[in-house]
């Protein structure tokens, strides 16, 4: 299999033994409002919730988010579930300080503005442009369309708190880079 | 399957036909120095790399990486491992705009100190005492060992921008939140 990946200035041969197991498993985001953040996220791009756990003694919730493949079985019982949420990859963690959604001027970084660091997450559809329509039908608004800029078929929109969301149709992209 | 996830304020009830084969791809960070990312990334946390994507015109490189299941099958084909890079779950993006390695003062928003925004990334791993000494082993940072503060059994390491990764053991997590 190693092989198949590449050998950049750095990267080690093969994964160490100790790192067997590791999984990948989510990326945080905070969230100003998270019944805006849930409605954008579970209509607009499909995502479900699979725990949500409240810490009242810190003033805070964390919402676990997955795009779920057709067919995944997740578990019902509450513990299991939380168990099986922390296994898996692609999950999307929000954290919501309590009350950030009453401050009228309250927003996060975006992280693209200065100071820079973080930059977006992507989403991969089957066909970009029935995706670009379902945003317009829905009001969202886009950093770049698919037709804008030096990268052609690679469109951004903006999450309801302003972060980045690229998305991209994976066939369109074999040459992307070369 | 519907009955498995959690409804809470905002979140429509089914996920739209529309969002069908709809991909949580991944999460990019900016790094200062790849070749420095790369060696953390692949060594201490045994990701590889899918893709380094060159864009000499904007200045700036792509890494695509993944940490790889068991006996998972990366297309060899360049074209065809760009396209199965963009259709997976759990993909880790580095951009590199050339040349911030070296300026010395150079360094990214971690975006946990102001202004605050994305949060950090997480790693479950299959035992949690055996990768903290793993982690001491290579004399990674933590921003909080698993004994300290009010979540116990939950740490986080940095990396070498200073990006948070939170570290777990989904088994020991069955009750948290509640």
């Amino acid at each position: 299999m190693a092989s198949f990946t590449e050998n950049h200035p750095g990267v080690v041969a093969d994964a160490p033994a100790a790192t067997r197991g590791f999984v990948f498993n989510h990326s945080m985001l905070r969230v100003k409002d998270p019944k805006v953040s849930l409605a954008f996220y579970s209509h607009v791009l499909g995502m479900r919730v699979l725990r949500k756990l409240d810490f009242p003694e810190m003033k805070f919730s964390l919402y676990f988010l997955a795009k779920l493949e057709e067919g995944s079985e997740v578990p019902q019982d509450v513990g299991e579930r939380t168990q099986w949420t922390f296994r898996q990859q692609g999950i999307l963690e929000f954290t919501h300080n309590w009350g950030t959604e009453d401050q009228p001027d309250f927003r996060y970084h975006d992280g693209n503005a200065q100071p820079q660091g973080f930059g977006h997450i992507c989403f991969s559809v089957p066909d970009l442009a029935a995706a670009v329509k379902w945003f317009d039908e829905n009001q969202v608004p886009f950093v770049k369309r698919p037709e804008q800029g030096k990268m052609k078929d690679v469109a951004f929109i903006k999450d309801p708190d302003g972060y980045w969301i690229e998305i991209v149709q994976a066939d369109l992209l074999a040459n992307l880079g070369r």
